[in-house]
């Protein structure tokens, strides 16, 4: 299928050039390492720059072209969508939550700064995306997307029913009510945010609406897979550490080769809903495939 | 001094009155404990609803009163200051911060809920707190200066720096900069929340922020104070626990004494303040009055 590796490739060196600018973007608006307290800077500065794919920031990007913006406009909302993300990966992996101690193949917050000193960085990561939100053109309307899919009714309550459901049988519906609140909502509003930010119509943001729901489930079903097939070299994390912690996953449901086909699928209905947008669709068409087909 | 006396119970009945408008509105805004996942919105809900004084939504909305604003369109960000500050007290109370057992008499969110529930709960009410805001009139500008307060250049910032400060010689440049990042910040930000909830125009909300300024700075120095001299009963929290953790106080550095009329001299500076507002600023002379003069 040369197609499929033409549009791969393509969308690795687009994801690297807009992964560049997040970075740029993140590097003005995170404090600097010599501001007091320094120490609590640093390990904001320390999360943020692990080597993340700023996946929800392309994503939101990518949207706002597509819906006919610059990516200029919405580089606020991306970046605070990396501030948001990123303080879930350090609360999740804290002692009394996934008690992980390698994230992306480096030590985790805590194991590096101490668990008090980790929880108080991923709080400030949290309110500093209030903070470059409140900045944006159409601020307090991006500000409830964002809030509305990371709080106890988004990523917070996600994270609270997966460890509720460690070690009991898996289920449907409750792997569902997982992926959607812990994954698939954040991804859903960085294409909702992007659409925003460029002023998109209310056609427009319906099918930004369906693309992104469908790729964050697709995401999570990807990950899942992932985590039962992958090295740890690849991964940057022990593989299997789904399996050995008894977490609900898809993979536990149905089996490798079904998740990857629903992901699949998935993904198919997320390149179906890209109409009514007045921009380009091609990079939000090329992330999707590559969300499904990815390595890491 | 019978005009003291008229002022403290008049403010008493004030803050009674608005203290159970904020109740109610928290009560409207804070999801249910029956929706999913109930155990967190109950660990949020229990943690709102333990007795706390109202005194930033009540900061507030007197703030918004002295600006000509009806009490009601600042009830949104009452709210959410009142979220926000919960959330800096779960957090705070945790094993790996504070590790305290009680807050106002009852056990704290980690001992009655476990310690990821009660972090999760903390992040939930953080996030809630911008939902509120993305909600009302205003909503970036009031978000913005919310952030501002509670951040790492903030709330999250002075935390760092009390923790970093155990069993350090006392020194006079540090203990400011505690309070005024751990408390005055917030105190003074519920202030100008309160003015620009209203419409105020800048010269009043210079009077604010000096007002809040002083006040916040008031209420940590009062606070010393009262966990120096103050009974268990009255306090309900243990008391001279800053004394055994070696916690920097403002006691610490010049004495009950000097401290108590250095917090009243404050207060004094805050009302003379009060100038250039159009609406009504007995409240906030009677609540900077009280700030020093409380007995919990």
């Amino acid at each position: 299928m040369p197609d499929k590796l033409f549009i791969m490739l393509d969308i690795k060196r687009y994801m690297s050039e807009k992964r560049a600018q997040v970075d740029v973007a993140l590097d003005r608006y995170l404090p600097a390492e010599t501001e007091r307290p320094s120490t609590l800077h640093k390990a904001m500065r320390y999360s943020i720059f692990c080597g993340g794919k700023r996946l929800r920031p392309i994503l939101c990007l990518a949207s706002s072209e597509s819906a006919g913006g610059s990516g200029d406009a919405a580089m606020l909302a991306a970046a605070a969508l990396e501030c948001l993300h990123t303080y879930t990966l350090i609360h999740d992996d804290l002692p009394s939550m996934d008690n992980d101690d390698l994230r992306r193949g480096q030590p985790t917050s805590h194991k590096v700064f101490g668990e008090a000193n980790a929880i108080l960085a991923g709080d400030s990561l949290l309110t500093l995306a209030f903070e470059l939100l409140a900045q944006a053109p159409q601020g307090a309307r991006l500000a409830l997307e964002l809030a509305r899919s990371a709080g106890s009714r988004g990523v917070a309550g996600g994270q609270f029913e997966d460890l509720a459901a460690e070690g009991k049988k898996p289920d449907t519906a409750l792997v569902e009510f997982i992926h959607v609140h812990k994954t698939a909502k954040l991804i859903q509003a960085a294409c909702r945010m992007g659409g925003i930010a460029a002023g998109v119509n209310e056609a427009g943001l319906a099918a930004l609406d369906r693309y992104g729901e469908r790729i964050g489930l697709a995401f999570q079903v990807a990950d899942d897979v992932l985590n039962a097939t992958s090295t740890p070299e690849t991964l940057g994390k022990a593989v299997g550490s789904d399996a050995i912690r008894e977490k609900m996953t898809y993979v536990s449901l149905v089996g490798v080769e079904q998740a990857r086909r629903v992901a699949a699928g998935m993904a198919d209905e997320a390149i179906a809903a890209l109409t009514h947008l007045p921009g380009a669709t091609e990079p939000l068409a090329a992330l999707a495939r590559f969300i499904v087909d990815r390595d890491m």
